[in-house]
């Protein structure tokens, strides 16, 4: 090892090895979830850095451990606790590459922070649209090893949509120039969207290219309280059929979860009476605020007359637009004030989505009366944050203890049966690796591991994670 | 052979395998560019019917050529002349298994046509926006193995944006259930998109679950006569700031394209004077015809202010835009009309394109006064149909005789400079296999040369096309 470190630092400078101190940064994720020991932090500055710091592990037989801004939520990007895996980190990889506004594309690297690559789009003059919690730390090169998610994934898509092409450095070191802002190229196997989530486990992407789109000229919030679920899926349809592609947001929120943000953040202001589900509607309008105005109020009074709205109310300006969105984000917040709880990031076929929450709902008070099912999530996705807190008195840790593994079982379950996913936008990691060797069609897992043998031989790469 | 037949045979059924007679339709493909021999047509009926045949096939190593609706441009669906390669024709398989309209999605099979499938989607109120020349013949597994691109990729993207789901047998007889109808599912390697565009090379798609949109209330059509291709990519840019996701078509002609149909289809009326470029643009609005015109009318009005238009028509009804789509749709007839010429279906970055178009016409008029370029395509995808013609008076299989290599070469050469590809939408099949071999980046051959190792390790499925 010691030659291994060497030779490592002899290649990265003092800058681009940590190899003693506190390296807890690199080495638990922040949740804390995954305490590890690494052996020590490569910070690669280039991409031809990181092609020899992957030669050298491939020589030395080193696993490695790629990272992000580590804000993952499944422990992909941290070490065991065996001191034998070195992590490499991206960050100091932030150079955005260039932007070209006749293609509408970017090229940053993969250390680059989230809200840096939708500043330099704002810049200019253009949108990038991926947007989610941890923007601010979060990196490109990790929402696209994770295939990330966020809030405009109904109308824009998953980091995976929106890039265009890859740098990447392969197990043995090898650089792999995939960058393209081509829209269309059929130029053999799509080695650019197998990449793309697999979590650091084929190779490591050093930088991409982004599609950017216009800025809207408007963007519009509102609010709607429906009496069920069946009604949030009708003003779903109904709002795809009117907007079209100016829908940007379609969020949910059960009666429970703005219950618990009323009782753990009552200073938040709820502008609509409790309902059954309150939906987050956004709009993205590229004529004029008069347009979006306009066709927002035909929107929800069509939707009143249906019958699938009760009420509503649309954001008058951006302040209040952001007080709409706050109080979906303050959820999360609400229910880690309220402590400890079953979490599950599991998407289904939006017609299913109805049936599923109905039965569960029952099941889980058959199984334990008094439990608490919290339910918000991006319906317009088919993807629900479905998360169960103990009944009210129960102390969560012993909840969890008891009765996490039977409650994971019977949702993840029903979502099988109904052709869902027990990973929506978190992906895999360490966490849901043996639910997913259970309950993934064996053939695909087969497939999955031949290209993993492929493109890793030596299992090298983020070993023990997802496969 | 005889053994493997009659295993066939036993297990297909008379319906399901040709093994005499005229296999004309299956072995060669609609240009009669790769005339070639099949030891027989397997026509499966089912899934397990499939995987009987893979088994069989991999069991008595009988190289396998997958089929559709044999319409491709590339050599990738026939066999080769060696009479042992197994012709597996999916056009039985026809079965539309359902449509899910809460969910805005439809599961087909792969030998549905896909003129049914956007008739089943229509039926259902909905639009299954996928649309090419050859969409009365081609089949939608076809259509997924090739990744196919078409009119409607500005908004829509190619087939492999709209699917969300498949259902493959693998090269060794096994069934992947892949199915599914979910817009996020962040549970492993993205095989949906390894199998999309490979070619039948690595397995046979049986069914898929495509995405459905809203049916637009209103489709407009217009031509814009432009002096110059910087002025077509301004208009571009100031049609996506203002019509956003409603720009659903922005068709590139260059002057001698337009010409050309003047010449051999005289009757094609032409509603504008002769330009420099004439564009046609498709705006497909969600809210009404009234607001649709008034979103044209602006656009042009601007466009013609800021100087990048010249002359503008609007169709003024249904039929009126057809005749507007015909003269785009005429460029490859008349030139099928006027004899053989030297075809590129090339990409670029959009901001390359102007440039790329100015070098390589003086570029190849230098190397052969008279030369005619006809220049045509999706601009909007960076995708140009970028043909050469014979100089008057030349015969056009001399010319290709003596010319087609050189051309290539300055062409391709070009392209790979700029960043482009070699093959936009039409794909690698046996046409483009020695250019892929030389230009692709090595990295990604090595790559791709592997995951074809690891997925079918005797090579094969569709064996020597693409890699």
């Amino acid at each position: 090892m010691n030659a291994f470190l060497a030779a490592l630092r002899e290649r990265l400078g003092e800058a681009g090895l940590l190899a003693g101190g506190d390296l807890s940064a690199h080495e638990q994720d922040w949740r804390k979830r995954y305490p590890g020991r690494a052996l020590a932090v490569a910070r690669p500055a280039s991409t031809d850095e990181v092609a020899a710091v992957l030669e050298l592990c491939h020589a030395h037989r080193v696993p490695v451990v790629p990272q992000g801004g580590n804000t993952g939520l499944v422990g992909a990007s941290t070490p065991d606790d065996s001191g034998r895996q070195l992590v490499l980190s991206l960050t100091r990889m932030k150079r955005i590459r260039g932007i070209d506004v006749a293609n509408a594309s970017l090229t940053a690297e993969a250390g680059c922070v989230l809200a840096d690559v939708q500043a330099a789009a704002a810049e200019a003059g253009l949108l990038f649209p991926l947007s989610l919690a941890a923007e601010g730390s979060c990196t490109l090169g990790g929402n696209l090893a994770t295939n990330a998610g966020g809030t405009q994934v109904l109308r824009y898509g998953n980091a995976r949509e929106l890039c265009l092409g890859l740098e990447v450095v392969t197990a043995t070191g090898e650089v792999w120039q995939g960058l393209s802002g081509l829209r269309k190229d059929n130029t053999g196997y799509d080695l650019r969207d197998l990449f793309i989530g697999s979590e650091g486990t084929l190779g490591v992407i050093t930088a991409a290219t982004m599609k950017l789109y216009p800025q809207p000229r408007e963007r519009l919030t509102a609010l709607a309280a429906c009496a069920s679920l069946d009604d949030a899926v009708a003003l779903l349809g109904l709002a795809r059929e009117r907007a079209g592609d100016a829908l940007t947001g379609f969020e949910v929120m059960n009666r429970a979860s703005l219950a618990l943000v009323a009782r753990e953040l009552p200073q938040l202001h709820q502008p609509l009476g409790a309902a059954g589900w309150t939906v987050l509607l956004e709009l993205s309008d590229a004529e004029s605020a008069e347009h979006a105005r306009d066709l927002f109020e035909g929107l929800l009074e069509a939707a009143v007359e249906r019958g699938c709205v009760q009420d509503a109310a649309i954001a008058q300006n951006l302040q209040q637009a952001k007080t709409f969105w706050h109080l979906r984000e303050a959820i999360p917040l609400a229910q880690a004030q309220a402590g400890l709880n079953i979490k599950h990031d599991i998407s289904l076929p939006v017609s299913a989505i109805p049936g599923f929450v109905a039965e569960m709902d029952a099941l889980l008070t058959a199984y334990l009366p008094g439990i608490e099912v919290i339910d918000f999530g991006h319906l317009g996705d088919g993807n629900l944050h479905y998360n169960v807190q103990a009944p009210a008195g129960v102390a969560p840790g012993e909840f969890l203890a008891a009765h996490e593994a039977a409650i994971n079982g019977k949702v993840y379950d029903a979502v099988c049966r109904l052709g869902g996913s027990i990973s929506a936008e978190h992906g895999i990691g360490r966490l849901k690796r043996e639910e997913l060797a259970m309950r993934k069609d064996p053939v695909a897992l087969g497939l999955m591991r031949a290209i993993k043998k492929a493109l890793d031989p030596q299992g090298l790469m983020n070993p023990e994670r997802m496969l």
